[in-house]
């Protein structure tokens, strides 16, 4: 298998060839038949979308050329086998596997990694069972109610938007076992409000840190810690810990019980391990949870198909380096038309911005192309009376990654004007769509859209626990897949190591820079 | 006085050619002298710190020389006298005007409309003040504890934004009276859950929207009053309406009262109008409000300063068109290091995107530079852990704005190896600018870090209500004088009228275009 540079590769020549003349109009193109072709079925009943993208049969087939020249479901495969896929940590790559196994057994030192996911997997299962069922009670006898997550970057954008995305659903469907909160910026005001909102006695706490050394967390733990002391409680029974085996928070009587998870996930890909689990099987049981592993491991094996006329992942990574690469545009907004997604554009900024932001190739060596793009995005209709109006009408081009479900997750609505708003939801969403693509002419160039900003757009009937599983599937691929054209290493982060070491320096006062202690005395420090 | 487009200028050529040669590296420049000398007094104590941003004295004499030629504060003064400074609805603009008078009276048809300002300001401040001391309660005799405002784009981010700006200060200093709620988007599992979450007979409702005829608003205004009535409460006694004096929801027997802007306020702009200043006086008192108003008088007033040196919303705005125009930088990220802050990114969004996110200048023709940027950010130290691996190492350079104060809200805070979390939160902001700043060589390319990513920090003592002010009103003015930079009319928002169009096309079943017909099938419309 061979990993190269993209412009090392033939079709990358090709496509920019291509890229130069290409003339391809899909303003004028984007018919009903166009629409009705133009989808990719995804897992668990979601749909992939593209026919309001800037790409024609010609550079559909470059683009496949591309898949195939890079190896992208062979690097895919070689991933789920366990292979070193994070070169700069040297460390396999394995969150799939905590959904489901799709390649061999991953064996290390005698032990079957798959296996050990699973236990800790119905470990934590059980043990929300437990609570559901009064044996777990807080340390005054009261039944927990509330479970509040400590913990920050993958430990809290995952679950936190994952847990918003269900929470109206399990409401609707009785589902709903606990309330949860999370903590997650060192800011004291942050743990200070949540606290100040909880009843410390009712309130499980789950404290996740891989390494079990996060700053942030630690402090918001001993945070945390000190409130329940102080209200007369015993912290040793309303904290749970998830961290790694070799963690100082594992096996620790501090805690009423800990689970694991390993080098292997990555904490950006980690809500389907016990980072997210563990909360989310609290705050809607053990078989919502799995229901939303099955949509994801759904979704990994259709990832694995070569065509990508049949992998939506597969399609979307390649149409993003095509935006990205060929037509220059840097940024994508992310508009989910459901308010239960609306911090899933953060969650999904971390995932690609931390995977793919990077300007060193796997081996260490500058790249000297365009690597991931900027992410954000705010839930729809909000965002059109925000900044859609730079989308529409700016000097820039901002390709857009609508997201849209026929129904509402509560069924909770009321007919205004003929409509019911779930209606009225989607049609907006229709409406921009085509605006985006369409634009209009006018005499008025103040009342003018250009057009031509091209957009997909992931539906399906409902945002259901496997259709949640489904979509963050599909992105977590789509970003691998992109690394893998890149030719990056998308699972380290060394970006963020030098904050870490001049904020040692502050805290320390042995700053070795005057800047650096000119700017923490203004700051106070 | 001369409007005419950025590249028309004289001085942009100079800037243009200087920034051609220009080789001044702040990355090797930056020590505490220059870290205490590029420090910009700000109002209510905060100020404006540039010395990180990649501007030497010859920039910053070409900048004034802008500044001058565009004659910036000339227009400003033109906007507070009432100027019809919004070209393309051919109307006054007037935000200025709800905090404090610094222009000429401005008449129109016989009518103060500062006094009119003025006289809206007492009477929401007034009825807040019933409202806590009893007057008005709900129609089953309880006490309000909730007010629960519903409405969208700048009736919602701004408020909102604000709002949890100041309620762990208000907490703090015992001026918290109400919670405060919002319900923006027309996705009925918004409005629901906010419904399911509150105590019906204790809330009260506030409808927001300037033409009385927004469709998100109107459909959760019925959503709302559907499960008021099926609670069997009176609506009329739950509900007041922030509008228009011209608007249906005016002078309506629907609502317990109502209280008014006009159209020379625009949504984005209207925090320190009826439209912030109705949640946030009933949430934390009329003095606080008009606290908060004094901080962003204050600002106003520093605007009118000519020098660069003495005007940070000034340098604030030409250091962005010097990054956005002539080092091309396509985007800003906003990070606050303060949890308070945590949706004032998204509100600068708003506020900044809808206004310069534009392709014609203030008379309708094309023009050939780029406008606005796009703005996106979340807290620190949150996003530390999300995307700032792209910021330090990617492709791209993004500009960043950051925002830090030295005390924290709540003073509630714990000592965790030898610092408490406020000095954690500061000691992580300093080395984070100073990083990105500075860099890091390293042998192994994978661990470097390029540096000479620009930054600015906005700093104070605590983020109180006039802080806040300040803080607010800094922005809007620099995006004004951004405008105004770019020959743009700011202060309206066409790009938002197609979707409208099409979406009432996709609801009346009047498609007119197959494409549009055949995304509202897959959507279920």
């Amino acid at each position: 298998m061979q990993y190269q540079n993209l412009n090392k590769a033939a079709s990358f020549i090709k496509i920019a060839g291509y890229a130069e003349k290409q003339e391809f109009n899909f303003k004028d193109k984007l018919d009903a038949d166009r629409v009705k072709k133009c989808i990719v079925p995804m897992a668990a009943g979601l749909n992939y979308s593209w026919a309001a993208k800037s790409v024609d049969d010609q550079c559909l087939k470059l683009l496949q050329e591309l898949a195939d020249e890079q190896e992208l479901i062979n690097k895919y495969k070689s991933l789920l086998n366990g292979d070193m896929i994070n070169t700069g940590e040297k460390r396999k790559v394995l969150h799939h596997l905590s959904r489901g196994e799709l390649g061999q057994p991953v064996m290390e030192d005698g032990k079957n990694i798959g296996d050990f996911y699973k236990k800790e997997l119905e470990r934590f299962c059980n043990f929300a069972n437990e609570v559901h069922n009064g044996k777990y009670k807080g340390s005054t006898g009261k039944t927990f109610t509330t479970v509040i997550q400590i913990g920050i970057g993958g430990s809290d954008l995952g679950p936190r938007a994952m847990y918003m995305a269900l929470e109206n659903w399990a409401l609707a469907e009785g589902k709903k076992k606990l309330n949860a909160k999370f903590i997650s910026n060192v800011d004291p005001d942050d743990a200070s409000q949540v606290i100040a909102e909880s009843k410390l006695d009712e309130s499980l706490f789950i404290l996740v840190s891989k390494s079990g050394t996060t700053q942030e967390t630690l402090a918001n733990e001993l945070f945390v810690k000190d409130k329940l002391v102080k209200a007369g409680l015993d912290t040793s029974k309303h904290m749970v810990a998830v961290t790694s085996e070799t963690s100082p928070l594992a096996r620790n009587s501090a805690y009423l019980d800990s689970f694991y998870i390993d080098d292997y996930i990555g904490g950006r890909f980690s809500s389907t391990s016990a980072v997210g689990g563990c909360v989310l099987s609290l705050a809607f049981g053990a078989d919502v949870f799995k229901e939303f592993l099955k949509g994801a491991s759904e979704a990994d094996k259709l990832a694995l198909e070569n065509d990508v006329l049949k992998n939506a992942a597969l399609l979307d990574a390649l149409i993003g380096v095509w935006e990205r690469n060929f037509l220059d545009f840097p940024y994508t907004a992310v508009l989910p038309y459901s308010q239960a997604l609306s911090r899933f554009p953060a969650h999904l900024q971390q995932m690609d911005m931390e995977s793919n932001g990077k300007r060193v190739n796997r081996n260490g060596e500058p790249v000297d192309y365009s690597t991931g793009p900027v992410i954000f995005g705010e839930p729809g209709t909000n965002g059109q009376h925000s900044f859609f109006q730079l989308l529409h009408q700016s000097t820039e081009i901002i390709p857009l990654q609508f997201i849209g479900f026929i129904e509402s997750q509560k069924n909770d609505d009321v007919t205004v004007d003929g409509s019911i708003s779930q209606t009225k939801l989607n049609a907006n969403l229709a409406a921009q769509i085509v605006a985006f693509a369409k634009g209009q002419d006018s005499d008025d160039k103040n009342k003018e859209f250009p057009g031509c900003r091209p957009s997909s757009l992931i539906y399906g009937k409902k945002l259901t626990p496997s259709a949640l599983g489904s979509l963050l599937a599909h992105f977590e691929n789509k970003v691998m897949f992109q690394g893998f054209i890149w030719n990056l290493n998308s699972f380290d982060q060394e970006g963020v190591q030098l904050g870490k070491v001049l904020t040692k320096k502050v805290l320390s006062g042995n700053f070795g820079d005057d800047a650096l202690e000119a700017y923490s005395k203004i700051l106070g420090v």
